[in-house]
């Protein structure tokens, strides 16, 4: 049997910690197709386009890249000027039109222009996302060639092609649904992503749209999103690296015909946080696990820090040190790795209290090795492909969660090689 | 003809950026001799005694890692304790005690104990340095044995032999020399040190150790090795991940015959002062030299920022990328990720005035790519073993140089089977 290789991009094997995508279904108000507008030298969708009915509302996060892109800078703008009404969504891979200047902000002008044009739209109505190689210029003629085609191709069952057609280094697609109930009514929410190095997030950028038929105000959406983000699209990474074109926007369509949710403070929305968290977070470990050259997907717990801020940063620490990531590539469990990355986080530690775990093992207590320390123990456990290290720095009751993956020779090899 | 292989670590190839040691004669005061404890499974010295003459004053820059480890705190203690006075260094490869608790200070305690026993001297007055795998605890036994007779064999001409039996993963042995004068008397410099992965330094640990027989009071040696620390040894980065162990140690001898300077500020240092740069700044270059897989030497100019400070922590963050480092290693000019790696800095920039150059190629300026860019130049210049990348980020006149290393498959390699 051969190894199964991406749909994004020929002969790169598919992650051994990939998932299936789910059962999309539909969201109502939500249509979607995909084309080729040839930002690629092979056969491959590369342009996106979702339609969303009259009354959607959107919310986004953005990367906070100093540099950033045209697309972003457009959505923010565009969110901002018309208080998240959203009629569609762009998205083409193979070109992140940053670091493009004038022209790369004329290029997602006119982009944006040609999809309200096909959907009788305004373009402030239209958010734009873009995912490739830095610097190059948007070349918005090849999108405003195909866009009238692709309009009229829309349909509420086109989910799973649009999560392959926003790929580019990424080795699976990536869905994810759930439901909730508001007021009686069941809602949906459906998502897809797209990303796999440079997820801190990373350069091969990180793209998320989530899209669900309950009815909410952009500001409640916008609120939602901006604590979910936290603990899921927040909480993973690849290598620190992070995009210039980061972008997760959530679309609530408003079709699922209970009265609108106008604050997020609204109790009847207590389960769609539950359910948007879920989304998000699935997402954000698909990322994770198709980290560039991933073998292992791992989980780090920090507790007792200082507070979750903390937390978050010493998890970060240890996530993103390279000794930390190859000793687990190599199915190391080099504990001692773990101690130099938390020491390295510059934050309050005491180290005569600081306890180490992989998995049900225990590596350290005290400030030591651990009496009884069973290395054969600890070397079986690493052979999994799911891992879990849990740290206690003895401080106080600060505690984070983070996802990572190993950092292998397979990273190395298609990021050398990333433009040829 | 055969790679040459490590002085440290049977089978391990020399960096092909290795440099010859250099001719490092005497300094005045110093006795070296090295042993073998036996901390390697494996036949070589791992263990080296420095004397001083009575008279000799320390300085020492060490790690800020919130864990350290024994022999770190021994010396920091050691040194206030004295006002600097020092008498002897023990240095042991082959673990690092650190993490290692009450036990771990027990036994650094009894090794700086039987060397100031063989020395004649104060425990307080002879300084520690250990190297090697983190949570380990120092057998002391191992060096107590050995210590009377490596005391027995100290010699002014021990340098080189002592710049092998620090090395832990590294694959050549590092050192060097400069000469300054002080009141018309030439006083000389020379060090040694090791550390080639965990450089930021990194997990090898970095050590140093500098001599010279000027003679210079404890205060001002700190305060002359704090100001130089800077530019040199806190200016290269491997992998960002830094030590338990750090220690960078100046020990002066007064054997030269000048008058003592007591402080930092006289005016007899200026020669001096560039002279210990020099060799700070020849020891951490080799450090990057060495770094773990490293086949590319960079150095990278941030200019044009808001203040130097600004502008180190950009030039650090594009020496740490792992998406920069892997394209240096597949000799890709890939600008893009520069503007990824300058725009997560987060740091004052102006992107619009971006301009990024390889050597004397123009990638990138006025925030967009240059006009006429060269790819097939890039391309070629990319194949050099030392590479020099200049970035400006357009908003004020900090500047900064830091030096790395591009991140390989062997990176990988050497650092997932590291205690195997």
């Amino acid at each position: 049997m051969s190894t199964p290789t991406s749909p994004g991009k020929p002969g790169l094997s598919v992650s051994p910690l990939a998932v299936a995508l789910p059962a999309f279904g539909r969201i109502a108000g939500v249509r979607l197709a995909v084309g080729r507008a040839g930002f690629y030298k092979h056969e491959r969708p590369d342009v996106l386009l979702m339609a969303f009915d009259d009354g959607a509302m959107a919310a986004g996060v953005f990367t906070r890249h100093g540099v950033g892109s045209a697309p972003v800078d457009w959505c923010q703008s565009a969110i901002q000027q018309n208080g998240g009404a959203v009629r569609a969504l762009v998205c083409n891979a193979g070109c992140a039109n940053s670091f493009t200047g004038p022209p790369g902000a004329e290029a997602a002008r006119r982009t944006a222009a040609a999809a309200a044009h096909a959907l009788s739209a305004a373009p402030e109505e239209v958010m734009l996302a873009s995912t490739g190689v830095i610097g190059v210029l948007l070349d918005a003629a090849k999108i405003e060639a195909v866009l009238p085609e692709i309009a009229a191709r829309l349909s509420p069952d086109g989910w799973a092609e649009a999560s392959e057609a926003i790929m580019t280094t990424d080795t699976f697609p990536k869905g994810a649904v759930a439901e909730a109930t508001i007021d009686g009514h069941t809602v949906r929410i459906a998502g897809i992503a797209k990303g796999s190095g440079m997820i801190a997030p990373n350069m091969a950028t990180m793209l998320a749209f989530v899209a669900t038929d309950a009815a909410i105000s952009s500001l409640a959406l916008q609120d939602m999103l901006g604590v979910a983000i936290t603990d899921t699209f927040n909480a993973v990474t690849v290598d620190g690296d992070r995009s210039t074109n980061d972008t997760c926007l959530v679309i609530a369509t408003g079709k699922a015909g209970h009265a609108p949710a106008l604050e997020a403070t609204d109790p009847r929305l207590s389960g769609f946080k539950v359910a948007l968290r879920d989304v998000l977070m699935s997402l954000a470990q698909q990322l994770v696990r198709d980290g560039e050259g991933a073998t292992k997907f791992v989980r780090v717990d920090v507790t007792g820090a200082a507070s979750d801020a903390s937390a978050r940063k010493i998890a970060r620490t240890i996530c993103e040190s390279p000794l930390v990531k190859t000793a687990i590539a190599g199915e190391d469990a080099n504990w001692g790795r773990l101690v130099m990355a938390v020491g390295r986080a510059d934050e309050p530690i005491r180290r005569e209290a600081i306890a180490i775990h992989f998995g049900p093992l225990c590596a350290a207590k005290d400030g030591m090795v651990a009496p009884g320390y069973d290395e054969a123990a600890m070397s079986a456990y690493m052979k999994g492909q799911e891992l879990e290290i849990s740290v206690d720095v003895g401080v106080g009751a600060g505690r984070a969660s983070m996802w990572t993956c190993d950092l292998t020779k397979r990273y190395v090899e298609i990021n050398g090689d990333y433009r040829s």
